[in-house]
Parts: structure tokens; sequence; C-alpha cells
């Protein structure tokens, strides 16, 4: 069935936010077998509102909407698409209750005006909203279904997560089920060669993309049901990594992070990070991870020199010889940090994240990472960054962050760090 | 002149990238005065590309097309553009020059397909693609304005800037100014309610948008020149700042820590942070900034308490009785910080990010914050998160470092910090 997504808000139009929502239903709907065609945009304005409505229904089976809900005037889609399905609007009362239910739960005062979210299409199918104020609700008329969802990411997810998606199952002609690969340190062209004959098939299919320096691997089969769809996806995920060796960090994992927080919770070991150019960010990215308090031992972000010596003991004869970005400086602030904390493992990094900073000898994107445990300590020299000066500083510390967490999870399992 | 925009590519109906590009030229062209009505995304398909080039000619007076001009057989824009406009397409030399000399210039071997990437139409206006291989193009016909652009963000974003952008002035009526204002602090609804009869006017124009805890304000104005755009603006950011008060943050400014770096720039203080909860994200957000590295002496992320208390001098009898998470080691930690580093501020951060280990005393979302300088320190005690479960440990975090930045910012200026 063809879906169209439609998202309503000037906001979108001036580009002041980018439209997320529309990649998430994407994507969802592609996972689920649902082809999506077209995707557009429109401001809160009732003339093209309610065209794009009229153009989306005539070539499309599902229209679903994100934005336009809320309970002031500029909010139109509920009117505007009840208006050209020929529907009247009227005060849902389990709809009103849940609302009201939601402003006592989180203290707040319901006004007269949040009343206007719960008029509803004449025999819409209500997406109860337990994430914000705006249910959302699905009509179907005509052999079309149409989807109306908020705007704000944290309640369209969970609501097309949680309501939207049972509904839609009823559509779905077999089960659609991926697994995905993550593969960290071999760039995505070289990727794209090794793995090149592989990406022909029709089912299951094998998807790369690229993101961040690392690329995302999707195995996608369709089948009677999930079991079937899992076990056909299962030759060419051994396949994938049989050719990718382990630069692949994980299989149905969100992130390096993630694995890196896994691994060593499941060895009882702890970390300790000194950081300088990433400033916090690797720290910041392991404690993203739920869990991770049992993990990490400490951070410290030295970023002057003279922090680097006092806190964690790197020598004043090491700065001054080789500088604070020296590989020398940081195994010392690797070994220095995992000293001062106790942990198993200690990481040091230290580099130069730009834009300033740079020299002929030491550029921007210079980055030295050393890891080390009770026997080992590795450390490598990196250039980070891609050579343009849009968002580099940020491009680089991530990279340099991940580096690290990738350094990391080599260290735990044995292999290789070269 | 009314634009639409028209993004180019199967993998944003997958669902696989964000249309970043959308937001980016929508931007861009409102600042410059044209209108955007509509975006719109089509696949790589060539029947449904030249119906939805079709439809935006026919209501708009510019497109501007991202993506399909790469060198394989699914890129089809420029075939597809040429044919509706019945324009031919013909090798064009200067580009064939460039795009030979990127080759050569980037150390790769340009190969026969790249040669499509140069087939242009007829009489188009070459947009020289200095930062990739497929040169971007201008088509203008019965009064009509096709500008194809290509789709990698690093590419298109300095074409248009530098190649597109001039070339559009000449249609441009006036001069369109903003002034932005950002507010931390009063919730957008409080906010709206205090400004919602400013936001009546047409010339200038006041719009808010709140996200992640803050409050954007841009006033916005059309004039013959700049200057006197940017003169038109003034009364109303001048009332808005009177509203508002100190919880303006900065005119102009990209954020929080943006402001924070300057601030203790201009009074040469240094600052130290001691985080438990966020682990690491103040630190990491201070040196998003370039140039932090002059105001930032250290941090350290005290996850352990055994951490907080050998590194940081929180007494364990203060761990014992109010536990970690309380008003009293907040104070410790931002005091015993700013002690080990030497800075003139300290600031202490220590809470329950969740999803875990909250309790009905101590529930998830509890922060307690410090900071302090050699005279004075406060503490305050913060309730966080939108109680969904969706992303809320990345929203407690993010708006706990927020809260902190803020709290550095009142100190540094004299401000209540009640």
């Amino acid at each position: 069935m063809n879906t169209e997504i439609l998202a309503v808000g000037t906001e979108l139009l001036l580009g002041d936010i980018v439209n997320t929502n529309a990649q998430y239903l994407a994507r969802e709907m592609a996972a689920m077998g649902f082809s999506v065609l077209h995707q557009s945009v429109v401001g809160d304005n009732p003339g093209r509102l309610k065209e794009a409505v009229e153009m989306a229904l005539s070539r499309s089976d599902i229209l679903i909407t994100t934005g336009g809900l809320g309970p002031t005037d500029d909010d139109i889609t509920r009117e505007t698409i009840a208006e050209v399905l020929g529907l009247e609007l009227e005060l849902d009362n389990e709809a009103l209750k849940s609302v009201e239910e939601y402003f006592k739960r989180t203290g707040r005062v319901m006004s007269e005006v949040n009343k206007k979210q719960v008029m509803l299409p004449h025999g819409c199918y209500v997406l109860k909203n337990d994430w914000g104020t705006a249910p959302g609700c699905i009509v179907e008329k005509d052999g079309k279904t149409v989807i109306m969802l908020p705007g704000p990411p944290r309640e369209m997810k969970p609501l097309f997560e949680k309501r939207a998606k049972p509904y839609l199952e009823k559509y779905c002609d077999g089960v659609i089920k991926s697994v995905t690969l993550r593969e960290f340190g071999i760039p995505e062209s070289k990727v794209q060669e090794m793995l090149s004959d592989l990406m022909q098939g029709a089912n299951p299919t094998l998807a790369p993309y690229a993101k961040s320096g690392e690329v995302l691997l999707r195995v996608t089969a369709r089948a009677e049901n999930a079991e079937k769809a899992l076990e056909m996806c299962r030759p060419l995920v051994e396949e994938v990594k049989k050719r990718l060796g382990d630069s692949i960090y994980g299989e149905n994992v969100s992130s390096l992070e993630e694995v890196v927080v896994r691994k060593l919770q499941e060895k009882h070991l702890k970390v300790s990070f000194a950081e300088s150019c990433t400033g916090g960010y690797v720290a910041k990215r392991l404690t993203d991870i739920p869990g991770s308090s049992e993990v990490f031992e400490c951070g410290v972000v030295t970023y002057a020199n003279r922090i680097k010596h006092q806190l964690i003991g790197v020598k004043n004869e090491t700065l001054a010889e080789y500088g604070a970005v020296s590989s020398q400086t940081a195994e010392q602030m690797s070994k220095g940090v995992r000293e001062l904390s106790g942990a198993d493992i200690g990481v040091g990094i230290t580099g130069i994240a730009g834009p300033g900073g740079g020299t002929p000898k030491k550029p921007v994107g210079l980055v030295y990472i050393s890891v080390c445990d009770s026997e080992h300590c590795y450390t490598k020299r990196f250039i980070l960054g891609h050579g343009s000066s849009e968002g580099e500083r940020e491009h680089i510390r991530y990279l340099a962050a991940s580096n690290a967490l990738d350094m990391v999870r080599r260290l735990i399992d044995g292999l290789p760090i070269e």
C-alpha cells in the first residue's frame, strides 16, 4: 500500500526545525513493508493544507500527518482533514478524560483551549497520548486511511510505535524483519567494494548506511512470519560478518558506547578516561547508556597542562619535550588516570580539534589515543576530519571519541590494535 | 516570489537519512525574503519526479531541487527537468574541465560515467562545484526558475551559499533581517503568555521557537536595506528583553555554552566542573565552543562515591548521611573541584538521570547543582524531565547541563540565583 507523509507546520517551511519525523515514519513504514512514495511539508495554511491532503488522498492509500494538533488557532490539521473527508468533529469524552488525567499527573492546570484538542472526526479511532496533551487519531473512509499524529517527536514516536503500528498491522501481508550489523574502522567506500556482490539480492536485501565514521549494514527479509524472516536473514548476516571480521562491533546494537558498556559489565571491568581534545565527550557518550555507572569509575577532562600534570601525573618534562599533543602524553594520561582511579582500563586522549591551534607539524585533526590495562598499553596516532570547515570541530571530536571507544572494545576482546 | 524545495532520493523515502537540506534551504530562502510554501521528497523514479516537477512549476516561481545529479543511472534530476522544460542536455565544456580539475586535485581518477554529470540543460547557468564532482545549474524558462543542487550537504551548502545565492539576489525586493534572542528559565507557555500581544505584528514580526528547555525568539523585519530592517527590529527586541528580563541570555548568540565561554573570556575567569549524573555533558558542551581552552581548567566525572571522596574531597560522612544525590554533596563537589583545580568558579552536579535508580523520596529527574566562587556558593534543587520514558535520560542530562551553565552565567553577571 502506498503511503505518504505530510508534515504540517510553518516552522518547517521557515527552516526553524528539521523534519526528523518524516525520517522516523518513513523508516518504520518501510520496515513494515509499506511503500512511502511521497513526503511533503506545508505550513499552517488552510487552503494549502487542504490541497495537500486532497492530492495525497488522490495518489496514496495511507496518509500520515504530523503536527497541527495543538490547542491554538494555528493548529488546523484536524479541521482540515475532517472537511476534506466530509466528517464532523465531535468532542471525544474518552480523549478528554485522558487529557485531564495527563494534566493532573504532570501537575499542570488544563485550560479551556485544550478542549479543542479532543474535537476529533466522527467515527475515528483515537490514539491515546500518554506522552503529551494532543491525542492522535486514525480515520478510514472510501478505502483511504488517514493517521494524524502530533508534531513533537517525543510524543509522535511513542504514539506511532505503541498505538498506530499495532493498528496498521492488519494491512501488512507477511512480516518484514531486519538484522543490523554495525561496523567501525573500514571506510564506507571500501565496505561497499567488499560487499557489492551481496547487495544485489531482493529477499533478503543488504543495504549499507554510512554515518559519522561508521557503517550500519541492514539485512532485511520478508516472510510469512517473523521467525522465518529472521531465518532468511541469517546466511547473509554471517557472510557479512565473515568478510568484515572484527570491524563488526555488534549485531542489533545501537552504538559503540552501548557495546563497550555491555562488554565491561560482562567481564566486571571498570574504565576511566583522561580527555583533552574531546573535553568530556567520551565520558558523556559512555554515560548516555543506562547502567554505565557499574563500569565507569572516573573521567577527568584535563584541558590545561597544569591539570594534566597535577591530577594524573603527566611529567612536565614530557609536556615540554614532546608537547601536550603527543603519543608520550597520551600514554601517560591513560596510565595516570588508571592509577588515580584504580580502574582496570585507562584511556588517554589528546589532540587538536580546531579550528585554531594547528601547525604544519601538528595539524588540526591530529589525535593520539592510548588505552591500557595492567599488562598492555597501546597508543595510536590519527588524522581525523574530512578536511572541510563545516562542522569540523564536532566531527573530529566525535571521531576521536569513537576511536577511543573502539580501542577499549578491542582491548577487552583481545583484538588487534594496530 | 514563491519557492518550493524538492528533494530527490529514495534514501530519503526509506528514512535512511534526514532531509537537513530542506531545512538549510528553507532558512536561507526565508532570510532572503522568498516565501517557501512547499517542501517535498520523491524517489529516484522518473514518472513521479516528473509529476513533482510539473506540480511545483504550476504553483511556484522558484523550484530548488537537491539530489539526483550524480553519475549513476539512478541520478535522473537533470534529464527529467530538461524534459519537463523542453530543453536538450548538452555537454558543458567548462563544467567538464572543472570536474577534471577536481579529480586531479583530489588525486582520484575520473571515470567515463562522470561525464554524465556535465550534461546540462541548454542555456543554463552553471554552478561550478569546488567541493565535489557534480556541478549544479540554474535554468530560467517561461518566468520560472529552477535551481538544481547536489544532494550531499557538504557540497550543496557551499554551492548554494557561494554560487546560487548571489544569482538569486536580483529577485530580492528589499532585505529581510532578523535578530534572535535566547531565553532560558521561563517555560514556553509562560513566554507565549507574556509576549502574546507582541506576536500580532506584520513587520516586524516576533516568533517563538521552543527547544530543549529554551525558547528562541526571532524578531524579523523587511526593509529596503539591511540597516533599516535592523533598525525596525530594535524597539520590539528591547520590549521583549524588558519583559523577559535576565532570563534572556543573549542576542544573536548560538547557545548558552557560547555565552558562558564569552563571558568567562571577557572577565578572565576560569571554571571547573565536577559532574556526576551529567557524566561529562557539561564539559563536552563547553568544549564544543572554539576557544574554550582559555577558560576551562578541568572537569572531573565522579560517578563513583569513592572518586567523589578521593578526588574532590566530598566527605564520607556527607555521602553516608545525606547520600550522593543531595544538596550537601553538590556543594562539596563544587567547592572541591574549585579547590583542586584552582579555578575561579567551581560547579558540582549530582542527580538521578534514570531510567533506574529512582526512589519515592529521590525520584528520577532529581538533580542538585551547586556553583561557587571565592565568596558565594549557591545550590539549587531541580526536578527535571517531562515524565515520559522516550529519551528521558538524555533530556534530564541535557537540562541538568543547561541549568548548570545558566547558573554559571548568573554567577558571573551577579544575577539572582534563587
